[in-house]
């Protein structure tokens, strides 16, 4: 992809993005259909749906021959990331926008032929608009956020970590996941993927980790935090695929090796 | 304590918390000086003490006979509630102040004889301030809170817990906890307990429950949640005595014997 192509389609996913979200907080105390998915906690509204159709079509129509992998199932059946591939979730934290009207996000990733060119997440309450084009650096609205620092105190860094891990899990021994939260500072958990890889990115968390997600909840956030510096792997510091679900540690280099070695594989089951 | 000599008192405490959100906000940049207290992660900054001694200044400079404590200690060595208290933390939520630079709140509850009659919790960086008046409502901006809805499904609410919980502990198993996990929607964790009371009390969160917290983490935000209807007890279900340090839970009253019952005190130690 070159950068005039990349240019071309960063602009029309920006512009879709906000005109997106700009719809949803105008129909933000609308009254919501709100289903489940997988399990009673996983939801889905008709505002997830209705947004990830608003991607499908503007994308199909302009980009007919791009490929579209969306949570709620409008995109397409793909088995390869060749080609162009948009990677899309319309309301990453889909429980904070049904609880709390806030909290969530918009988050469209584009890659090609497998790498990341382009990532946006868009917390659509606060009007924040996380984006990168891989190599040209990562920004929070206009302002290019710095890279992250190169020194990191493992014992002073802020951890995104979801509850269930230490809980009795399948993936790691919860005793060492106790180990963990009382080694760093401080340990935190806003419910959105998407806006906690965005924190990471701008230095609010040193690192995220999530036990199963899928493409659409980290391809945005993948493209951002590398732009400023940041690792993604998978808890036990293995490469991503995208085409399955994985577990996730997203984090300043600095402090990855003290969180994979020091704790997930030592409690890997 | 009357009426108008209320409002008098709400008044002034207003103006002063909007004043010393709006200095912090102007210093949000500013190095920092970071001492710890009680241990390695119990943080606190110039800015925490200039602001509680720009409080307790302005107090005993209008209300001379009022008492004060505060986090930082320029406040009276109180040891009854007698009289009209101001209860002050100046920036709950300072490892957040410190590494995040948004998500913390100037907290002032004022209570008389024992009573919560006013409570300010101002998240400055969002700008929202949380207010109530004993008996008048509780307010975010100029806006009155909804009260809490009187019916709500436990398995569809939505937990601030700390992480430490989850961690063996000297409270409550943890095993306890995590069932407690597994059978709500969901859990989060923000890292400042008033702005999680003014969560609960905006119904973002339908609880909030926490181990070691101080009058000044709470005072607050007891009187605002007290206003849309939720309770505030111990984690076990038993009356708060804001002389010492207890462990807390707020929630909508619709959940409070789940909780309490069903997990806090099977699981007591």
């Amino acid at each position: 992809m070159n950068k005039q192509e990349r240019d071309a389609i960063y602009g029309l996913a920006k512009e879709w993005v906000l005109e997106a979200g700009s719809t949803i907080r105008e129909r933000i105390y609308d009254p919501l259909t709100i289903d489940t998915k997988a399990d009673a906690n996983d939801l889905v509204t008709t505002m997830d749906k209705d947004t990830e159709y608003f991607f499908m079509t503007n994308i199909k129509n302009v980009y007919p021959d791009h490929s579209i992998i969306g949570e709620e199932g409008y995109g397409d059946d793909v088995a390869t990331l060749d080609g162009t591939v948009w990677i899309i979730d319309p309301i990453d934290g889909t429980m904070n926008f049904v609880h709390q009207k806030r909290n969530f996000a918009i988050s469209v990733g584009i890659y090609h032929d497998g790498v990341g060119e382009i990532g946006l997440i868009y917390d659509v309450m606060a009007n924040n608009l996380y984006s990168a084009k891989r190599g040209e650096g990562a920004f929070k609205n206009e302002k290019e956020l710095p890279a992250l620092p190169q020194q990191k105190n493992f014992h002073e860094s802020i951890l995104g970590v979801n509850h269930f891990w230490l809980c009795e899990n399948h993936l790691v021994n919860e005793k060492q996941m106790q180990d963990l939260v009382r080694t760093v500072r401080g340990t935190r958990s806003y419910g959105s993927a998407a806006i906690e890889f965005a924190f990471v990115a701008e230095g609010s968390l040193d690192g995220y980790m999530t036990m199963g997600l899928s493409a659409w909840d980290i391809a945005a956030g993948i493209v951002i935090v590398n732009e400023v510096g940041g690792v993604t792997t998978t808890s036990f510091g293995e490469p991503i695929n995208l085409l399955k679900k994985s577990s996730v540690l997203t984090c300043n280099p600095a402090i990855q090796e003290q969180i994979v070695d020091g704790f997930l594989l030592k409690g890997r089951k």
